[in-house]
């Protein structure tokens, strides 16, 4: 795509929280030739500084409200925790042709904290969760391949505009997303499974070893097998203090699931019975065998 | 290492089990010139003849006894439930000079069963695990590299036989091998908590979403945290079931180091204390970050 002889699809992006998730779409959409300026507003000015020296934006906002003004796509990419305070504060500038989009990774709280936060301008707002990250934080990291490949899942409202909704599909694929459709409360479901729960176990597990005597040595010999499943147990404490609070009866009710089922296996091992023990096993592994991540990826 | 010269290290290794584990280990000391002539047997004479047109092994025994007669190194590379088996059909092939070995990912339960099998010839013995593998068995994976840079734990005994602890350095170092000695005990604590544990729960994870309605929907949105958290859970069902019942008093022992760590978590969920759940993920989230396999290989 190229600006030669077309509009770009937006005139302004704003970008609240110039970080990993919203310096990589800026990137991507600049990239894409989708976008003519972006202008970027952080909480620290040390952040929107950097992407500003990083050309990740073009211009600093000195608040999110002056960000928006004059904008036709907005993205929000602050931690969960802030979303409400965010879109309360940016709710004059919003407007009816407006495309406002988060990257957040729960749903339901967000939808909720929307329609509270931006009332009648709500048909401007489509959640979105693209599925990717990195074990970093910071502009300094964004990367315009970052959703490549990536499912982006998007939990339109019945209130949500088709023409907003129209707008986040294009703009999610011309960065190289998937797109999904959810409801909030089915997204945050399968987030709690496939993503909240592995990272609640992953933190445990580090923890679990650390607080034995001797625990040092014992994890100066994880192997590879220990490399890979302890490899998000890296991320961000704040953020997935705020993402656990937010899911919790989601993130508790997969908690059961998978205690049922170590439970089982428990059982199996306290009564030396291997042929269940065994069937249990070959039953997972068969699954992950055959699993496969849908979107296809160079680091597959 | 050449063969010009020199005689090799070992004229003749009796390879038990023609699998990965063992396969690799002929072709690596093969490749190192450490070995004239490789022997092997399989209880399936399928892999052992595949052993053979693959030049993993150059003649098939008809039995592990036949194998083992006139080697001077043996290597048992059989599930750790057959162990036992194994090494009471060679004692009477095994010699005072002979170095025999095996790879199983238990310590305890096979230094139990050597000195049942071997009686008078333990000093022959030297329990070895490599801290390695793959999600795929049988001898066609077989890899000269897969020790390459990898802890091998050696857990000798009071019985070990010097001559015979300084050939298997040796034989480990010449693949590859990072040598480090433990004993049993501390062997088989430590990797029930960073290899046997985190397998239980993969598995675990894997059928607790599987079990649940939509199970298999929530499965297709997972992502590279998700890939990489279940990866291990892919693994052979006979080799684990055999694992979780062989150090079963650890790996339960394991589980409540971690069940309790995650406790508190949930408490802290439960409660809604975003302070003390921030404090639970940082720490554990510095120390993985911190982190590094101490063999720095290819795919770190």
């Amino acid at each position: 795509m190229s600006l030669d002889g077309a509009r770009a699809m937006f005139q302004q992006l704003a970008l609240i929280g110039c970080g990993l998730m919203g310096g990589s779409f800026a990137l991507a959409l600049k990239r894409a030739g989708l976008v003519g300026r972006v202008v970027g507003y952080s909480r620290s000015p040390a952040s929107s500084q950097r992407a500003l020296e990083l050309g990740v934006i073009d211009a600093q906002a000195v608040s999110a409200e002056q960000a928006v003004a004059g904008a036709d796509i907005v993205l929000i990419a602050v931690p969960v925790a802030a979303t409400e305070s965010t879109l309360a504060s940016i709710r004059g500038q919003v407007t009816s042709d407006m495309l406002v989009m988060d990257v957040g990774s729960t749903k339901g709280d967000v939808v909720q904290a929307a329609e509270r936060a931006l009332g009648e301008r709500i048909g401007s707002f489509v959640p979105a969760h693209p599925i990717t990250g990195k074990e970093v934080a910071g502009v300094e990291h964004a990367d315009a391949e970052l959703y490549q490949g990536r499912h982006v899942i998007l939990t339109p409202l019945a209130t949500t505009q088709a023409a907003q909704l129209q707008s986040a599909r294009e703009a999610w694929a011309a960065v190289g997303g998937k797109l999904v459709h959810m409801a909030p409360d089915a997204h945050d479901t399968t987030f709690a499974a496939v993503s909240h729960l592995p990272h609640l176990l992953a933190f445990a597990m580090v923890q679990g070893i650390a607080a034995q005597p001797g625990g040092e040595k014992i994890l100066a010999l994880g192997g590879p097998g220990f490399r890979d499943f302890t490899r998000i147990a890296a991320a961000d404490p704040t953020m997935w203090r705020d993402i656990f609070l937010a899911n919790k009866t989601e993130l508790l009710a997969q908690l059961r699931w998978h205690q049922q089922a170590l439970q089982a296996m428990e059982q199996s091992i306290l009564h030396d019975d291997g042929p269940t023990l065994e069937r249990q096993i070959a039953q997972a592994s068969s699954i992950r065998a055959r699993w496969r991540m849908a979107s296809i990826t160079q680091d597959d």
